[in-house]
């Protein structure tokens, strides 16, 4: 029969193991932040060359398509590396559903490339397209945050996607405001709308700030030029002011898409810090399992020595001082797990306001037959009806709509 | 490369292995509730005999830890078929450390036995050996709830959890009880205690109530005698109105015994319910998720012979038709395990509480020193002074330790 220890040792077997995966996911997360970078770029310059039929940002467009490809190439080479057996995988059904969500996305890049080279989109509907499409891959990055079992490694992936969300409102804005900018027109929902892309944005990076470590923090501290935000708040104030029939000169839209830029890219430098101190951590974690682990099979080794020098039939073999210390592994062992467990709920608390409106939006798709993004629109209208928080009135629709099945069941 | 196809079969076939892990959780659950019960009983019977001074229930406790010995054989042996390869276990560092903890109390048994048997314990340090034994098979039975991947057996294994620790209140409470009859004396902390023993059980079977389904909540509603709980209330008024130096007939002792155990036994019927219908619930969902997952791979059957009969090098192989119903599959369940997943973090709030006791006492046993007992009995003084609920104190613990060892960090 399996001794207590033995579970001890099997125990800190699935902790490595549970750390290997994640440092797996980390290299994953990097890829993915630098795919949603290009793909950003692209979904900008796209806007452009559509806002102003094509005659700005043609070629750097075209280079840009090129760029993402490489990095689509490294994404997918990850994605097949990737464990998919089923038995190996930990949390793969969530994580793999993502991918196949992402993968798909990416299969029609090369038709939405085609359709806007042609102008057969309007800004709007490459905006969506592209948007999308980063979605998906931050969903992949916000599985790995809602799935890690370390607190500190799920404290950074925290930090990571909310940054990274943050930063994809960024760029939201900066393709919203360039087809601003570039038709010279803006309308009152069209306000809201960038009001909503500024508020979501600050959201995310104080959630970000919340749990990265010093390190990053100081170096996103470092990585704004003060100048640059100045320039982009005079512009959000220029362009979000424009009203009904009052055009602009359209060279602005190279101005800020410009401004953006620069605050982007910038944004570009803490978030590959990031990724490289994930990285860090997870290699650091795996090395002190480890040396523990072999602390642990040390006694094991002295215990099963002592076994085998006592009389057959002794029920405890040990002498007392063995006995207490492993019952003091036994249970340090279990109250650091506990520690754990509690700790990674704190953590993961702080994802819940996004999977309020995930399942709020999935419920308004399923029960009133709408698009993804009709649903969420649907959420918006409503919130800026009642002039309440997003998370809020997701709320609500999920306890309305709760009721409403238990009274029919 | 991998297709998002083949990641969404990846996902369904992980679906299946964390179902068939949950299905031998669900056998596990059922020998620990056996175990459980055949250990209260000896509880119940040992403190009776040591208040006694061995003139009561000597010969039945004999009996008893015979039949305890028989299930812990079960136990042992079900332990042992658990895969303990890190890379098969789902969740295993928590599960397996909460076994060895088990191991290790099981392995002290017999001399326990003995100590009991030569009259070298208190009543109460008897009690205290089997409870840390039983919170130690409660504890591998909340790890399976909080760690359990889909909803709906999630909520069985919260109400089987809360419902087994109700019962173990119930057996605290006579084993407290039977030890007060039988010694004909309590005092003012001691009726405080009896106290806490009646709320906890009644917050463990309001849970309870809450996540059962129809079928348990109606044999629950139909287990007890009316008659049984009439007489246990008044006993609960004799007993513990006890002040003092007023003695009572030590029989009394018998007929609480005897009450408490109809009661308990009546319990046992609907915890067998529980794990009955919890094996029920996995075998169920294993059906269905292996029937989907069948349904996708005639889809791929299907998309493979067509890619075949596409000419090389063309990027999109199958029909519009077909590329829909790729597509809504793979939303489809991406959507399906969001929901999944927002739905497990409701269910798994309601063991927040438990947590939060557990991690202070943490706390408290790290920072001060303290046993595990001593722990406990200082969160529980606490919420005797302040006139607070344990969990409100176990909070503020962790609020204040958090802030001092922020301070000093």
């Amino acid at each position: 029969m399996k001794s207590g220890l033995s579970f001890l040792v099997a125990a800190r077997q699935c902790e490595i193991a549970e750390l290997e995966q994640l440092a797996q996911t980390g290299e994953l997360v990097g890829v993915l932040s630098r795919l949603t970078h290009a793909l950003q770029r692209e979904r900008g310059l796209s806007n452009v060359v559509l806002a102003s039929r094509g005659e700005r940002f043609a070629h750097q467009r075209l280079r840009q398509a090129d760029a993402c490809l490489q990095v689509e190439q490294e994404v997918r080479g990850t994605f097949d590396q990737l464990d998919t057996d089923a038995n190996g995988a930990r949390n793969g059904a969530r994580l793999f559903s993502r991918i196949a969500v992402v993968l798909h996305a990416l299969d029609d890049l090369p038709d939405l490339r085609k359709r806007i080279a042609a102008q057969a989109l309007t800004p709007q509907e490459a905006t969506e397209a592209f948007s999308r499409l980063i979605a998906g891959l931050l969903s992949v990055v916000f599985e790995a945050a809602d799935t890690a079992t370390d607190p500190e490694i799920s404290r950074a992936l925290v930090a990571m996607f909310n940054f990274m969300q943050g930063k994809e409102f960024a760029g939201q804005e900066r393709a919203f405001g360039a087809a601003v900018f570039a038709s010279g027109h803006i309308d009152a929902p069209g306000q809201h709308q960038w009001h909503d892309l500024i508020e979501s944005q600050e959201g995310c990076f104080r959630i970000f700030r919340d749990f990265a470590n010093a390190a990053v923090l100081g170096a996103e501290r470092s990585s704004q030029d003060p100048g640059v935000l100045a320039d982009l708040e005079k512009l959000r104030r220029v362009g979000s002011a424009l009203l009904g029939e009052v055009r602009l000169d359209p060279s602005l839209s190279q101005v800020w898409y410009d401004c953006c830029t620069h605050r982007i890219d910038a944004m570009k430098t803490v978030e590959d810090l990031l990724s490289t101190e994930l990285r860090r951590l997870c290699g650091r974690k795996i090395t002190d399992a480890r040396a523990q682990l072999r602390d642990q099979q040390a006694v094991l080794a002295t215990l099963t020595h002592a076994a085998t020098l006592a009389a057959p039939g002794v029920p405890a073999p040990y002498g007392p001082h063995l006995e207490r210390s492993i019952l003091d592994m036994v249970q340090e062992q279990s109250r650091r797990l506990q520690a754990i467990s509690s700790e990674l709920d704190t953590v993961r608390a702080s994802l819940n306001e996004r999977k309020v409106v995930e399942r709020a939006k999935g419920l308004l798709m399923a029960h009133r037959q709408l698009s993804e993004e009709d649903a969420y629109r649907t959420l918006r209208q409503m919130a800026m009806n009642q002039n309440r928080k997003l998370s809020e009135v997701a709320a609500s629709v999920l306890a309305i709509e709760h009721a409403l099945s238990n009274s029919a069941a």
